[in-house]
C-alpha cells in the first residue's frame, strides 16, 4: 500500500518505524510487571498483571479506543471503523508468562495488536471493521497448570471443572477471578461471537531457530503441530555401585539411557518429527547405588496425526524391546495428546503476500508449539505470524528480538489489515489504502 | 576342631547352633535401636546409638567380660585370655546405619564378634590372646557425611579437621562426641596398638548378589577394590520441545544418554570392573524443554589399579568423542579415588581353610565396598568374611540373611578362632582345640 515516491508513503513508513521501536520500549516496560523480584514472572490474575492492565490503558488513551477486562481477565482495546461489514478483526496475543521469562513470548504479540489499533487511529484510516487488540490471560497454564485460560474463554470453553481447579496455594479459579474483580459467574460474556469477527491475527516470536537459520524476519504458520506426551518407566534393580558385578545388573537408567539414544535415532528419521524426553527422573539417584527406577517424559510432536501415531508405536516399541533383552520392567503412560491445527488457508495466504512483500519469500512454516491461534481456530478464521528470535531461545531471559525484525512484522501487519480491508470493503475507495493520511501530531508523538 | 562321635563335639555344635540364632535374634532387637520411627537409622553418637551401648553391655554381663566405650564411641567388649602372647584378636563391625537401613549391615558382624567372645565364655577356651569384639561407632558416614570416623579413630587419622566438622544441625563432632560422654580432647585414646594386636576379623553381609548366584553361604575377601569417582556434566542448549528441529538441537540429555550406555559397554568388556551412572540431573527436567546441561556422577572400581586408571581413560576419553560429536561441552571432575587395599594373607588362608570346611570351597573373592577392615588394614593384620544376603540387597529395610547362613559364619569363625590359637601358641595343648568344654548352664542360658 505504500509507494515509492509518495510522501504520505514515506511519512507511514516513518510512522510505522517509530510504532514498531516503540513496540519494542513497550516490552522493556512491561518486563517490570512481575511478581517475583529478579526475574519476569506474571501469571494468570496475579497482581502484577491488574498493573499492567491499568499501563496498557493509560498508554492506549489517546487513541481513539474502548479498553476493558473481560470476566475472563482478558485484556480487549477496540478501536470502531466505519461499521460496513458490522465485524471485528481480532490481533494480539497473550500477557501472561513461564516463570523468570523472556520479555517477548506473547507479549510482542499483544504490543503489535495495540501497534496496528494506533496505525489505524494515527493514519485515520477508515475501516470497514472494527480492529480489537487482546492480551489473553494465560496461555501458558502456569498458575493452574492447564495452558490456554484465556482463549478457552474466549470461545466458550473455560469449563466448570476448570474453574473448580486450585492453585498451588488453594485458591479456586473462580476465587482467583473474583479477586481480580472479574466476575465468574459471567464467565459465558468472554466468549467471542464468531458471527460478528473477521478472524485473529495473532504474532509470536518462533521460540525455534528455523527462521534464524534461513536467515528471515518472519514466517508464516500453515499449521500448528499435533502432540503426544507420554509419560515412560523403567524399573530394574537396585544395588551397591560396588558390589554387583556388570553381568549381574538390571540397571534401570542404562536402560533407559538406550531407549533415550534410540528415541533420537528414530525422531531423525522422520520427516518434520520431533520426539523430546526433558525429564528424567532416577530413584534412588545417589552416585553409589545402581539405579532402580527411571521415570522419563517424552514429547512427540508432528503435523501429520498418522506420522505421529506411528511414530510413538515405534518408540514406544523400541522401549519394550529394551526392556526385554534387559529384564527389566517397562510401562508406557499414554495421553492420547491434541491433533493438529491448521490456520484459515484464505488469512493465511494473504498475510504471506505481505511477508513476501517485505522479505521476498514467504516461508510457510508448521508451528511446534501451541499458541491462542490454535484454540481460537476452533471459532474463527486464524492466521499466525512467526517473528525470529535470536537462537530460538525463548522461556527464558536471554528471549532476543530485533527492532528490524519488530518493525519488519508491524509493517507485514499493517499492509495485511488494509489488504483485508479493501477485501471485505464493497467498495475500495473506502479504505484509505491507496491515500493515507497521517494525523496531526501523530509523528511528535510518536518520536 | 569338631570330630564326630565326639558327644563334646556334638554340645559345642549344638551351643554353635543356638548362639548363632541368638544373633539372629538380637540383630532383630537392635533394629529397635533407631532415632527415626518407621524405619532403622542410627548415626554416629545419637541418643539410640548410647542405648544399645547399654543393651550391649548387659547382654555381656554374664559373660566374664570388660565392657567400654572409647573416646571416639566405639563400643569394645574384652574378654582376657591366658595372657601367653600379650596380644588380642579384634572381631566385629560397625553399629551405626544410614537411614532406612536393614538389619544387618554392620550389626551382623558386631553381633558375630561378641557371639564368639560368649563361645569362648561358655566353652571355658583357653586363648592365648584376649578376644575384643568391636562396635565402632560410624561406618557410613551419615552424620558428618564422612565414612569410618570410628575404625578412622582406631587408626589415628581422625584428625582436627574431621573433629571440626559439623552435621547438618551445625553440631560439631567434637561436641557430639562430648555429649555422648566421650572426651574429644583425648581422641588420641582411641588409637589401637598395633604391636598389641593380632589381627581384625571382621564378618560383614555381601552387600552383593555373587555369593547367591553361586549358591555359597560364606565368602573370603581377598582384597577390596579401589575406586574413583567423577562428577560429568553435558551442556549443550536448552530448546523448545516443540520448535527445535531434530538437526538443530544440541540435546545435553541425549549426549549423556549415549554415553552411558558406551559407559556400560566399556565396563562389561572389563574383566571384575564395575562403572556405574546412579546420579542423573537434568537441567530444567521439563517435558517441554530440551535439555540444556546434565550432570551425572561414575563411581569406578577395580581391584587393580593400573587397570581402573585405563579403564577411568576409556571412559572420560568416550565422553569426549561424543561431546565433541553433537557440539556439546563436557567437563569432567575426576577425583584421585581410593587405592585398592589388600587383607593379610596369612589370616585370610586361614579363614578360607575354615570357610572351606563349612561348605567345600572357598570363594575368594574382592570386596567392591569399602570396610571397616579397609581402614584398620593400615594399622593390623585384618581378615575379611562375606555372608551371603538376599538378593544382594542392603541399605534397605529387606536386607535379608538366613539363620543357617549366619550360624554357618559363627562356626567358621569359632574355628578360625581356636586354629590361630593353635598357630599362636607355643603349646598346642595349652588350647582346648582338641579337648573342649562346656560351662555348666550355657546351653541353658541359651536355649
Amino acid at each position: 500500500m505504500t509507494h515509492r515516491g509518495d510522501p504520505t508513503a514515506k511519512r507511514i513508513e516513518r510512522l510505522i518505524d517509530n510504532v514498531g521501536r516503540r513496540v519494542m520500549k513497550r516490552c522493556d516496560d512491561a518486563a517490570r510487571f512481575t511478581d517475583r523480584e529478579g526475574g519476569i514472572e506474571r501469571t494468570f490474575c496475579c497482581a502484577s498483571m491488574r498493573r499492567l492492565h491499568g499501563t496498557l490503558s493509560e498508554w492506549m488513551a489517546g487513541a481513539g479506543v474502548t479498553c476493558r477486562v473481560d470476566s475472563a481477565g482478558n485484556f480487549y482495546c477496540r478501536r470502531a471503523g466505519n461499521g460496513r461489514t458490522g465485524k471485528t478483526l481480532l490481533v494480539g496475543s497473550h500477557l501472561d508468562t513461564v516463570p523468570n521469562a523472556g520479555r517477548y513470548d506473547g507479549v510482542l504479540g499483544v504490543m503489535l495488536g495495540l501497534a496496528v489499533v494506533e496505525l489505524a487511529d494515527a493514519t485515520g484510516t477508515d475501516l470497514p471493521f472494527d480492529l480489537e487488540a487482546v492480551g489473553f490471560s494465560d496461555e501458558e497454564g502456569i498458575r493452574y497448570g492447564v495452558p490456554f485460560l484465556g482463549s478457552r474463554a474466549a470461545v466458550g470453553t473455560l469449563d466448570d471443572d476448570l474453574l473448580s481447579r486450585s492453585d498451588a496455594r488453594g485458591v479456586a479459579m473462580r476465587t482467583a477471578l473474583d479477586d481480580f474483580g472479574c466476575d465468574a459467574t459471567s464467565i459465558g460474556d468472554a466468549i467471542l461471537d464468531p458471527q460478528r469477527y473477521l478472524g485473529f491475527l495473532e504474532a509470536h516470536i518462533e521460540q525455534g531457530p528455523t527462521l534464524e537459520a534461513e536467515k528471515l524476519a518472519l514466517g508464516v504458520v500453515e499449521a500448528i503441530v499435533g502432540q503426544t506426551r507420554a509419560g515412560v518407566r523403567f524399573r530394574g534393580e537396585a544395588g551397591h555401585a560396588g558390589t554387583v558385578p556388570m553381568r549381574l545388573r538390571r540397571d534401570a537408567m542404562a536402560a533407559a539411557a538406550e531407549w533415550i539414544v534410540e528415541v533420537e535415532r528414530i525422531a531423525k528419521g522422520i520427516e518434520g518429527l520431533v520426539a523430546t524426553v526433558g525429564r528424567v527422573d532416577v530413584v534412588p539417584n545417589a552416585t553409589n547405588v545402581i539405579a532402580g527406577e527411571v521415570n522419563l517424559s517424552m514429547d512427540v510432536r508432528h503435523v501429520d496425526g498418522a506420522i505421529r501415531a506411528s511414530a510413538m508405536e515405534r518408540l514406544v516399541a523400541a522401549g519394550h524391546e529394551i526392556a526385554e533383552r534387559r529384564s527389566v520392567e517397562y510401562a508406557v503412560d499414554w495421553s492420547e495428546g491434541q491433533e493438529a491445527v491448521k490456520t484459515d488457508a484464505a488469512l493465511t495466504e494473504l498475510l504471506a503476500e505481505c511477508v513476501c512483500g517485505e522479505q521476498g519469500s514467504e516461508p510457510l512454516m508448521t508451528s511446534g508449539a501451541g499458541h491462542d491461534s490454535m484454540i481460537v481456530a476452533s471459532r474463527m478464521p486464524v492466521a499466525l505470524l512467526f517473528i525470529r528470535c535470536a537462537g530460538g531461545i525463548s522461556h527464558h531471559p536471554d528471549e532476543s528480538v530485533t527492532g528490524d525484525d519488530v518493525i519488519s512484522a508491524l509493517r507485514a501487519m499493517w499492509n495485511f489489515i488494509v489488504r483485508l480491508a479493501a477485501r471485505e470493503s464493497d467498495d475500495d475507495a473506502a479504505t484509505t489504502g491507496g491515500k493515507p493520511t497521517v494525523k496531526q501530531g501523530a509523528m511528535g508523538e510518536l518520536d
